[in-house]
């Protein structure tokens, strides 16, 4: 073992010199260096890593320089109050559940929302109630809320307290959530939105619309994923003053006391960015990747999911309302034809040295950030061109992936309850002690508290024979309630 | 207001180029240039800040790298388990509290220990048992643990699940640990250990001793505070085996699914460091800081508290046990003769550019690392010496500042109550609706669900007229339970 496993490790894989095609936003450090106060930020950044001393104010209790940050980021979103996140969006997630519902509440949310989400339904101690996404058979994923499903769902239990909204999903495509919030807020719903993906939304009219302008109550967005910011870092906007006392509580309770102000500075950076160079660096982007969009849609056996194929999830009725609002033009989800594996495109991608942000068997998806160069781009093209689909053949999978297990126990339940691990194959009719998630996108695709069945085992040996990360199975073995 | 308030103040900050008698540990960066591999992450460390791809293992489901980094971590300390922390000793003392206890259990604490423990207590819904510190009339601050209140704790409350232990204190004094883990297990009761300041104790002989080797059943220790780390990095110790399932749900609900590889990088250097030069430079360390130590006790007025001071502290009472272990050598608390001020001493030494690490009306504290040099300690006995005390001259106080104010309500009752805001005047009698707490050192002087009496308001009065950082207190208001 190396004595430095974990630096050494992370030093051999940027030495690869990879095209960024995934997160975070900076891009390898480019969204820092194109400015002089960033490259100020970059020389000085061990300097910056400094305690809260008297003059650089505390994160806990604002009072100068972080509190007027904060003022400038909620008036570029627009929302009531705005807060730096050192924790992730996973602790935005947190916080949100924990200061909107109180203990058995019941909740609506995505089955496929992020596993942060449902660890605050585990810790508030909330009932889920999951809402169904549209699956595409096209791309053989969930792409937006199944509007039809959540207007029953709304009716059939009257005392839902709140939905989640997960606002763009991994794939960047937007749910409706316009008519969520409208149909939420006759009925005193709150919405709370999980934005992680879509920091830079609203900022150019080409992009979806911001989920904080659009009304929602609370939303989470990851300044990482897109902006130039440091990873883990994010941010969190409240549109409503009544919430702000707990949620002011829960920020203590969910963040260190110790935050790193190399974090924080890099999230002033990145609104302050976003607020000067925004709109037109995306209006830039965004004709470059439409333009490799067309052209990489000229490659035989590929697919980048764009506007006019969204119009097509939705429902061909008359009047009905649209499922899906919109798609970030900004990330590339590439479907392939059937009996090709997004799975082997990621990997055969980075042995040519560009990183993807993340895969599965049907799709690849790439996310972009202004900082990522038209030739960039030409050699993602070149590179597919010449790409021999038959090296990313795959058999053909009638898995089907996103089933919603029955649920037999509330999940905060399982927390407590006695388990034992057994073999996946002696599982079917056991009901689930943990979690199984593949990373990414971080989606549970059995969750703790649901029954076993063999659908989801063939499901989860598919992901294990494909060597995917995933949590919560290890040699084949599974936790169960005893 | 400026473009980018947080980063330019933290620029203008750093251009007064202060000796760092306080945390992070690196001092500037220091710690890390010292080495030819932590020269190799400063010079990368934007590209360094990459998200989880194929290769970098994922900090939740720890499979290649961070599992063998978090190898040797907990080899060095000799743990069962441990952790990276990226979210600080916050997220630590959560996950130990949430994973040790469960809801309404009765927990021993100390009324000065960390906002992050009280916080976790509420969010637990544990019930706190407060447990009294000796205060030292010297230097008009809580030393250590009582243990004969300790033990009259454990006799009167047969039902107590645990004890939550600070060690060391701010002040680098630590109680008698050995001792409460021996009663403890007598007992059955759980030892959790809040080490924040003391990640380096164990390395050295003249250091405490480990609260890991001790036997505590789980420990965190912040890595950023004493050793070259990031800032809100730390390591979370497990002891024992049946606990390891537990802390690994509440790991991953604490803690970013966007883990920070700069941060994490950055405490398996620090680990790396601790691990090969730990010994040797500490033992250097402590020589000068002893040398100096002596030189600053001949100023008139001042006095660095020190083993000899520590031993006073304890029960005069033949074959009584010893309150107080140890003191951690590595960082000076300043101990001032009545009429002169901390406080007043911080800021003087911080117009010379010496930046110390926290200060109350009475004491200077000052946090070294082996990578403090031997000329700033000479500088900062030279300006010591060079000060009129008359500059720091305050009034005398009768402040009673370490009183526990009587109990009304069960802390997590606390946070779904209907509050108001009040005058600090007129809230006598009045039940606290949120905690008061000074930074540093972040311990509540008023804590949630507590009764606000003469007494407390007078202490709140001084901590404002001494313009000290206070969470809790706007435009002297507080919030009460209505």
């Amino acid at each position: 073992m190396s004595e430095l496993p974990l630096l050494e490790g992370v030093l051999k894989y940027i030495k690869e010199n990879n095209i960024s095609f995934c997160m975070p936003g900076h891009k390898n450090g480019r969204g820092f260096y194109n400015t002089s106060i960033g490259r100020e930020f970059v020389s000085n950044i061990l300097k910056i890593d400094i305690t809260e001393v008297d003059g650089v104010d505390n994160l806990h209790n604002q009072k100068s320089i972080i509190l007027d940050a904060s003022k400038h980021l909620s008036k570029l979103y627009g929302s009531k109050k705005s807060y730096f996140l050192v924790n992730g969006s996973t602790s935005g997630n947190m916080i949100m559940l924990f200061s909107s519902f109180n203990e058995g509440d019941k909740v609506l949310i995505e089955r496929n929302c992020h596993s942060s989400i449902l660890n605050g339904i585990i810790m508030r101690k909330l009932i889920p109630v999951y809402l169904e996404n549209i699956i595409s058979e096209k791309i053989n994923a969930p792409v937006c809320i199944n509007l039809e499903h959540f207007l029953q769902a709304l009716n059939k239990n009257e005392d839902i307290k709140g939905i989640v909204v997960t606002y763009p999903n991994y794939y960047g495509i937007c749910s409706n959530l316009k008519f969520i919030i409208k149909e939420a807020k006759k009925r005193n719903i709150k919405v709370l939105v999980d934005c992680a993906h879509g920091a830079h939304f609203g900022i150019n009219e080409n992009l979806p619309e911001s989920a904080v302008t659009l009304g929602a109550d609370m939303v989470v967005t990851s300044a990482h994923k897109t902006l130039p910011s440091l990873t883990q870092t994010a941010y969190l906007h409240v549109n409503n003053d009544k919430y702000i006392d707990k949620v002011d509580f829960y920020y203590n309770a969910f963040l260190s006391t110790s935050p790193s102000y190399i974090a924080l500075c890099s999230m002033d950076y990145a609104r302050f960015y976003l607020e000067k160079y925004g709109s037109s660096d995306y209006e830039k982007l965004i004709e470059i990747a439409e333009c490799y969009r067309n052209k990489i849609n000229s490659i035989r056996g590929l697919r980048v999911i764009g506007r006019k194929d969204i119009v097509r999830f939705n429902s061909k009725e008359k009047n009905a309302v649209s499922s899906v609002a919109d798609i970030d033009l900004t990330r590339y989800t590439i479907n392939l034809e059937p009996g090709y594996s997004g799975n082997l495109l990621l990997k055969y991608l980075r042995k040519l040295n560009i990183q993807c942000e993340m895969s599965d068997n049907f799709n690849l998806v790439l996310i972009f950030s202004p900082f990522n160069k038209k030739d960039e781009f030409q050699r993602l093209y070149t590179v597919l061109k010449e790409c021999n689909l038959e090296r990313i053949k795959c058999k053909k999978s009638n898995v089907r992936e996103y089933g919603i297990p029955q649920s037999k126990m509330i999940p905060f339940e399982v927390v407590d309850a006695e388990k034992e691990i057994v073999d996946l194959n002696n599982s079917c009719g056991r009901i689930s002690g943990a979690s199984v998630i593949p990373y990414p996108p971080g989606v549970p695709i059995l969750s703790m508290g649901e029954l076993i069945d063999r659908d989801v085992i063939e499901v989860i040996k598919y992901y294990v024979k494909n060597d995917m990360d995933l949590i919560g199975i290890e040699d084949n073995k599974i936790k169960v309630i005893k």
